[in-house]
Order: structure tokens, then sequence, then C-alpha cells
């Protein structure tokens, strides 16, 4: 009843996701690894109880002993190693992007159509957090009325100085653009983006903080501030006003301080303390669906969506204008119970 | 020792500040009424301990026992009564709008700055909100390093079917434009406007809630939502992101209640009981300084500022572009200590 | 139609109550002052506009220029100035307490109840704070059924080194007791006192914390729990558990700031902070109702049972053991619509 | 490296336990079951992957195939189970109580000191919490100073009318007593009872809310509250006053809604809801312990204190007066690392 996963790409992320595989959730192994770094692959199999470490990803995907895939390697390799699972009919988890490029991602879909199954979980872990759960929650309660308007804030005390404008819109606000798409059940139609004063502590290139707004398929607007050299701390924010109410995410520190003048709680330092229960959940979401032998979460339809609607924030920041959003028609395969809105 | 007041104007706005002036604040006592319904005048003045009723506002203005004038009457008859204050060289505290034109307001300041006096004080009165105070106060002292962007929230439970999509831009978002130039000590250049999904509470004809995003001289970006139909209650937010933090106002509800699952507190239901002491702080401290000679408070310049940036505004949602706002050189009289932006 | 007041007793509260009537509040002015101190009460009288000193409490109350009195002189002398604003039919507000002991409080009623009408109205001002209002209307609304139990926190950041521990159950924790017994519409049957462990930052005399334990006549329990020397701020916090909820202060400040790490609010660094606007409502009811022949506020009888349940306080600290509170029976003149607890 | 654990009583909370160990959590596999109901057992065992049914508790312990055992049977039998699980030098998780009298506790520390090590850890989920760990760190951080005052609110929407006083002073407080402590390292050296006003939503017999005091080793007081008919909800609140500031355990709801006139979050309905993480969390510490041939998390001599502070609180409820609480010394076993107040 142990599903055997097999790792490609046991960096940071990658180790991450297997101490959770190994000593946290209930119902999975780690039977293989690989990595770009043969050796670093072989140190971490050979800490694990049960794992070998393999030459490639390909040889890895094919192996016998590996059920289900994690891919967690360089972006840009993560197509090969989808396309390779679904050929393998094997489920997959691949870390957000699905693939960098619409292209990428449009073979992706062509290729799990195709097989007519759906077989890929990208890693949009916001959906998983309770947060944001109950948020969607009270929205299809109908506790605020219809949604019209939501402002999400990613917040991050430091990026390092390579990071650019583009990787923000890119890498950092796509998570707010998946929950968008995921909290109000609506695609993106159109983004532009907005410059104020810069950060003194921004390195000169970059502009910090950005404002990027999105209007939605259902007429919502969205309005998404990324801040990525905050100081005070790891702040997501998140306010939906509808017609007879808001929801807001509330402060997540779980005591409150009174001393010298004040009292408060404290701000997450960093991703990892916000979001550490989201991934826990999300994996054994994946792991209890893929041991079934279904697919559950974001798809690749909405690993799609996502890279449409950034490329075309980068557009829209290059020529200061309204950039639309062009999708191709969302195939069958991701419309009913294993498509891409739900989730819960 | 006692101001002699003569209130423009006694409609509901002017027999609440004439209730003001009589019953809750220090230092004034009506001496004169005047209204276009001369029966209601004369009615609200045989109420009062010590005031008679005026035929014109010309005539108060002109008359020996006023001291300082309250201009509360219509809109379009602002600029004739503080042009007639100034001439006099009297006191006028001028509920907003300053006048309802740019023209309007530019020949109040070319009269007052012929004047070399201020004598005009406008009724924008979050200035006086402790909330607004303290924000300011938490901006100088530096807690947050310098501002970036300000997101303004401006929410009515409801409004008459005869407010217009203008006037929501004019009426309802003055209080945040002026706010904004105040908070930041810095001027508007440019007004845009975006219309989200509709709220179906709203009547037909008005587009509820619209988004202001205003540019400021420093480069910051405000982000002014009005959704005038809500429901829930009054509800002014705000939230200035800084380089190294933020600055929020805080609930106002003094107490917390836990029932039926929840806790919770208040929303105001009103602007009275969300800023009734502001309108008392304000008025005592007009009285103060008008019993003393002085000026003080948001300055013709100020009244001039709104209401060229309330038109840029509307000009943005007829164009659906980006319209700069023009505004004249600031006469030396509104920079010194007496200035539009020096109010604490 | 001015109120003139005359105040005896212009030590720091004294002036703060003249700074109050002459330049808040509204229909009153102080027209004689006097002081153990003269010279005192001379320069006071000087810097007002209409204000003689005078030799006496008593020629002050004589004084035909002085319509009402405000006893804010050292607590001995108290009975005395009452008394004779009494005989001389004058509203009078004393600073608590009303008298120092059980027997001047009893002096005092059986004058007043001799006069046949309400003259004295003693100064609780938390009765008048907007979030003790605020919890008191939510009860009566019946929001969280019948009330069970009430904490009562009065957390001060530090007291002089003569305070002693009779000291603080008598001066502070009497507005406790006061507000337990206003806002519940009951008296005190019975006291206890417990010492937990102390604070190394109180004297070596003084047990602080301490803990009063009282008994009301409708069978709730009130702790109250007095912590002065808290150091982190002045905090007044209460909690009341009803049947089916409860209701607790919210923090006050106006704004919430986020910064190195963590997000709060302000706590009050003093009792003026904290009670500011509730002495303006206070004294302005007060001027309001002596203007028009009436009574108001907490009576007689409330600042009788403040001192019988604080002697009941030191007693039970004294001897370990739960102390019975006895009082004589309640007047008529304090049971009906100008009775004790009929303040709002 | 599989931790194969026998689950003696498979009622709500075994069955819950017997979910976690298979569904949850990463580690272990239940491969025994058993229960006085032995259909039920059966049954069980049945919808497990890899478990048998066995007719006693003893033959469960005896069992090769049981590393590690879990008691969640009638509070009565625990003893038996417990000695047997010393006895076969096994560790157990344990149930609070760990046994329903102090004689029978007394037995499982002599045969626990007995054996040398320690082999049982006793189920007080509370220490797992975050927000109690967050407050724990807090004080050991000295952000407050020394803690002298400790509130601690129990409240339960509703209980069976079978549940009398007694047993909210055992079953209810108990998680409040041990969260005392262990938050402040002390030993509880007396008991007192006090009884407000009785909820009319309680059954006859039963007085409630209650008031537990307990005086500390250290000095400090601790002040209990247990309402287990306030309806509105399951909250468990906790304040500590130290010497320069508080601790709070902040609200728990995830989102804030705002409608209908107010503002607000969820209370949790019952104590699934506030602590299914902490159940996690604790099951999982003693999975990897077990696993290591380790102890850890409260110990028998806390579950002996429990049970010894329960009866004094129930002798004071009896008497009427301060009951003190005699305990043994501690025995060596239980003071060093493996020790009992030694979890974090």
């Amino acid at each position: 009843m142990t599903l055997n996963v097999g790792v490609i790409g046991v960096g940071m992320i990658g180790q991450d996701h297997i101490r959770r595989l190994t000593h946290v959730l209930s119902g999975a192994q780690v039977t293989a690894v690989t990595d770009v770094d043969l050796d670093r692959a072989k140190s971490v199999a050979a800490a694990l109880p049960a794992a070998k470490a393999l030459q490639t990803g390909q040889e890895l995907i094919a192996d016998s002993e590996v059920d289900a895939v994690v891919v967690a390697s360089w972006g840009p390799t993560h197509e090969e190693y989808v396309l390779a699972c679904i050929e393998a009919g094997k489920q997959v988890f691949c870390e957000k992007p699905l693939a960098t490029t619409q292209e990428a991602c449009e073979r992706i879909l062509d290729a799990e159509t195709a097989a007519g199954k759906r077989l890929v979980m990208v890693g949009f872990m916001r959906r998983y957090d309770d947060a944001y759960r109950a948020m969607k929650a009270a929205l299809n309660d109908g506790q605020i009325g219809a949604p019209l308007l939501y402002y999400s804030g990613h917040r991050n005390p430091a990026v390092p100085p390579s990071v650019t404008t583009d990787g923000v819109l890119v890498d950092t606000c796509v998570h707010d653009i998946d929950t968008s798409r995921w909290l109000f059940d609506a695609e993106v139609v159109s983004a532009e983006v907005r410059s104020p004063r810069r950060s003194s502590l921004a390195a000169e290139h970059l502009q910090d903080p950005i404002l990027l707004l999105l209007e939605l398929s259902n007429g919502m607007l969205v309005s998404i501030e990324a801040a990525v050299n905050i100081a005070y701390g790891y702040d997501i924010r998140g306010e939906v006003l509808g017609e007879t109410g808001t929801i807001e995410l509330a402060e997540s520190g779980p005591i409150v301080v009174k001393r010298e003048g004040g009292f408060g709680g404290r701000v997450p330092s960093d991703w990892r303390e916000r979001f550490i229960r989201a991934y826990d959940v999300e994996f054994q979401e994946w792991i209890d669906a893929a041991a079934a032998g279904r697919s559950t979460g974001p798809s690749s339809w909405d690993g799609y969506a996502a890279t449409v609607v950034c490329d075309a924030a980068v557009e829209a920041n290059r020529s200061g204008q309204k950039a639309p959003v062009r999708m191709r028609e969302r195939p069958d395969l991701y419309r009913d119970a294993d498509g891409a809105t739900n989730t819960d």
C-alpha cells in the first residue's frame, strides 16, 4: 500500500520534499533519486532507508520501483520529465512552473489530453493553506455575495540582487495569479503593471514594489502587490471585496505579547514558516490520490494558465500598456471532476 | 473671549455644526444664522440662546456681531460667501468643496493672496481623526521608512439612487485625495480610473465599486477604492506600505463580543459614528485659532488641489486614460507655517 | 445660561478640571477657586478669564457667583465640603472618594436624604468611557445572556514607593469595584484577597500584583487584578463571561504597525491617555445636568458603597479570610430615575 | 524502520488515533488491536492493512508484532495495561488519566522507577499545540520577565447531563493543571474552588462555571475557569501576567469576515477543530522517540501530579476550604533530560 516515489532534483526544495515524504507524511517512501549532480544524488540516497541513486530522470521515471514522480529540478527541465511521466502513465508532482514557455506547457496539455487521463499536479501550495481554504469556503458559502475586487499582497523580507523585475512578475506573482484563478473560478483576461516609488532597499535595477492589475473573466479586478525587500517579514495579505462584505486573511501569530508600550504578534520570517503546513497537506493529498490511481490538485491547465498570464504581465510591464491574455480553449479533460478548479 | 459665529446654511450639516458650537465645544456661540429657507433660519435661531436670523449670507458676513463664519450652504454658493468673508477680513470655515470649479477656487486663491493673510479653512475633517493622526505621526517618526504605496478604502453601506459615478469620484473620493496629499506632503500628478465587476446592489447607472489610482509628486502610488453600496457598514480603510513596514488603520470597535460561533466587533454604521470626534476636534481647533486671530487647518490651496484632482479623476473615467493633474504654482502664502500641509 | 463653577483644590487634578471647564467643554466657566495653598489659588485664578481666588472652601460654596462646585481637594476634606454644598443646595461634583470613612459617607447620605434631592455626583469616570458603555449596552441588549463572572484587570506601569497594599485596594481597585456595581446593577456582598508571587519591580512592602475576589448580590463572581508596576503600559482589561458568550474591552490603539518581524499597536502610557475622553464626557454631562437643575451620574450611594467595599477588601487582606460587606438599606432617593445605577 | 503499534481500546478516541497512525503520520503502522467489545476490535482490524484483533490487552502487549502500545481504553483499566507495558519493556502512550487514583499512579511510578527507564508518555496534547509552545518559548525567552499570575479559560459549548462538578474538575481542568505545571516548570501546592452564579444552561446538579485557584511552588497563582455550557464555541483562553508584560493565546481563526455591521472570525466548534494538529504532533513525536528507543513527552510523574491536584480540587470543592496538595518526592528518573518537564 506504500507509494514508491522517485524524486528528480535533490537541491534544497527536493530535499525538503524527501524529508516530508520520509519523516512527516503517511503512505509513501522514496525509492529512487537523481540529480544533475550525481554525487549529491548518491549522498541523499545513502541517507534514506530504501532509496537508490539513478543516473538520469528518464531512467528514474522508467524504473519499476517508482510508482510516482516528484519533479523538483531546474525549471527548463520540467517539460521533458513531465512528458516522460505522461508517456509512462505515472502520476507526477511538478514544482512550479509546469514549464517555462507557453509552447512547452501546450505540449504537455496535448500529451496529457492524448493520454486521456490527468497525471500531472502542479505545486501551487497556497490552495492547501488553511487560511486560503477558509477564504474560499466563506466565499462559496455566500457570506459576502459575489466577489468584485481582490487585493493580494506578497511581501518578502529581501531577495538576492540577482532577482529581476520580470522574475518578480513570473516567480513571485505566479502564486497570487494561481490563487486568484482558483478562489474565483475564473480566468485572467488582461494584465497591467504599475510602478510606484521604488524602495531604497531594492537593487538598482529592480522595480520594487510593483503593482500587477488583472481583469478576470467574471469582470473582477485583482490588484497584486509584490514588495520583495520589505524587511519586516514574510507577509502574505489577501482581501476580497464582495457585494455585501469582505474576507481578509487574518494575522497568523498564535500568541499576543504585551511589552514595552505595545501589544502584538509575530509576522512569519519566511515562506517556510508561513506555508509549511500547506506543503504537508498538499503532498499528503497527492500521495493519497496517486496511491489510489486518482489525480488531484492544480492541473496542467492551471500550470499553463499561470505561464500565459505571467508572460502577459512581463509584456505589460515592457509596453506600459494593458496586455491581453490569450489562452487556447480548455480541453474537456480539465473541465470535469478532475478539472483545474476542483481541488476540494 | 467668546467667538461669535455666524452660520450660513442650516440644513442637516449646518444644524449639526450649530449643535456642536452651542452644546459641545468651548469658546464659541452662534450669534446669527441664515438660509435660503428663511423660515428654517428663523426657527433655528429661535431655539438658540443668542442668535438672530438674517436675510442673506452677505448681510450675515457684514454683521458686527459676527466674528467668524461657517459656510454650510449648497456647494455652488460657497465661492460667493468665501470671497465675501475674505473681503470682510473674517475667518471662515467652509465645508467641502471650497468651490465647485477650478476657476472659482482660483478666484478664492487670488483674493486670499491679495489679502496677504490666510482666512479660509476647508472642512476636511479626517485630518483631525485620531487614527489618521496616529498614522501621520508614525510616518513622520520614520517607523516604516519612506512611504511607497497607499491603499485607501472608502466604503458606504448605501447611497441614494441619485448618486452618479462622477459624484462618487468628486464627493466621496475627495476625502481620500485630501488625506493622501496631507499624509504624504505631496501633490497629485495624475489620475486613472479602473472599473471592477459591478455590485448588483448599485443603481444601474452607477459604477460601483470603482478604483482611482493616483501618482504623487514623490513617486508614490495611491490606490483609492470607493464602494458605496457595500451593505455591511461604513468602513474607512487605509494602509501605507513603506520601505520597512506598514501602517494600517485599526478596527475601531471598543469591545469584542463572542457569541454564536464567532468573535468580533462592530463596524461603524455611518460617517457620523466614525468621525463625530474628528468634527469636534476640527471645530475646536478652528474656534481656538479664529479667536486668537490665527488661521489653521486645510487651506484654500488644499481646497483648490482637491477640486483639480477630482476634475482629473472625472476626465480619466471618461477617457479611460491616465489624466494629468495640472495645478498652478503654489503661492507663498500656502508654503509657510500657515500653509496647506502644516496642520499639526 | 453659563454654569458658574467654583473649584476647591487646584492641584494637578483640579487644574486639569479647570482646563476642561474653560477650554474644552461647553456651557460652564470657572468663577472661583480656592486651595490650602492660597498663593497657588491666586495664581490659577489670575490665569483665568473670570475667576477670583477665595480664602476657604466654605466661602467659595457660599459665594453668590458660584452655581455649582467641584471638589478636588485632599480626600479627608471631602466630607466637609460636600456637606456644605448640600446645605447650600448647590450641585457638587466630588472626586473620588466621596469620603474616607463609612461614617462620613453615611453623614452625607443622611444630609442628602434629608434635603430630599440628589445634589452629589462622584467622579467615577469609567462609566463615561466609550468601551465600558458599549460593554454595558451589549449586556443590556442580552447579547451574552445573564452575566456570571467578570474579570477586571487594572495595570499601571509604575507607582511611587509610597503606595501601600491598602492603597492599591482602596485607590486603585475602587474603579473596578464601582464599574462592577454599575455594569451588573448589583451590590457587593463579600470580598477576599489573594496574593500571587510578587513582582521584583514592586517596592518591598507592596503586594503586587494582588487579586481581589468579590461576590455580588446576583451571585456573580468578580475577579479584580491590580498590577501596579507592570512596566509595559497603562492597561485596563475587562471581560464578562455570560451564559452564552463573552464581552471584552478591545485594544484601544487606532493604528496597527508592522515592522521588525511583528505587528501590533500601542498600549496607553497612562490614565490620561486612556480616559481623557471619559473625563470630558463625564464633566459635560454634569454641566448639562447642573445647569438644568438636575442630578446625574454616580451618586452618594455609589460613593458610600465603594468605600464600604474597599474597607472590606482591606479587612480581607488583613485577615486572609472572606470579609462580608455590610451596607445600610438603600434610601429611596437612590432607587428611582435619579438613582445610583441610572446613568445612561 | 516502521514502528508496529498495538492499540488497546478502539472506541471513538482509539479509532481516531488509529486513523492518525495509519493515514496521517509517518513511521508507524497498527499491527494489533483489542477492545472489551471484541466484535468492534475485529471490525476495526479488518479495515486496516496489517492488523489483527486480539482477545485481551495483556495478549496484545505480549505480542511479538507489537513494538509499542497505545492505551485508549476506559480510565480504570489504564493502570493494568501501563504496568504490563513497563514489565514488557515496551513504550506506551497512555491517554489521560494515567490512572484514576493516586495509589494506582504511585504503583506505576514505582514500577517504572524499578525498571530504571522511562517507558510511559501521558496524552496531555496541549503541550504540542503551536500556541502553547509559542507561549512557553516567549516565557523562556524572558519577554515578560518572571511569570506571576496565569489565567486559564476552558470553555465548552455544552456537556452531556451526566457530567458532574467533580467530573469538570477532574476531566476538564486536568488539561489546565498540566499546562500550568509545564508552562511554569513548577508544582501545584494548593487548590481552592469558587462557585460563581450558575448558568441556566447547565444541568441542575452542575456548578457551571467554576473557578479553580491553584498556588504553585514558585509562588504564582493560577486562576482556572471552566465553563462547560457556554454555547458560543470551544474556546481555550490563556494569559500570563509577567513582571513586565503579558502573553495571551491569540484568536485562532485564519480569516476575518466583515458583514452585517460587524467584523470577526470563528471560534472553534469543538476540541477536535482546536487541537487536531496538536494530536498529530504529539503522536509523531512519540512514534519517532519510540522507534529510536527513547522516551519523550509528559511522563508518569506528570500523570501522577495531575491526579493528585485533581483530587485536591475535588476535596477543596467539598470542603469550601483551601486544600493542600501533597506529593511524594520526585524520583530522579523524572528529573533529568528524560524528566517530566523537559519536553522541548
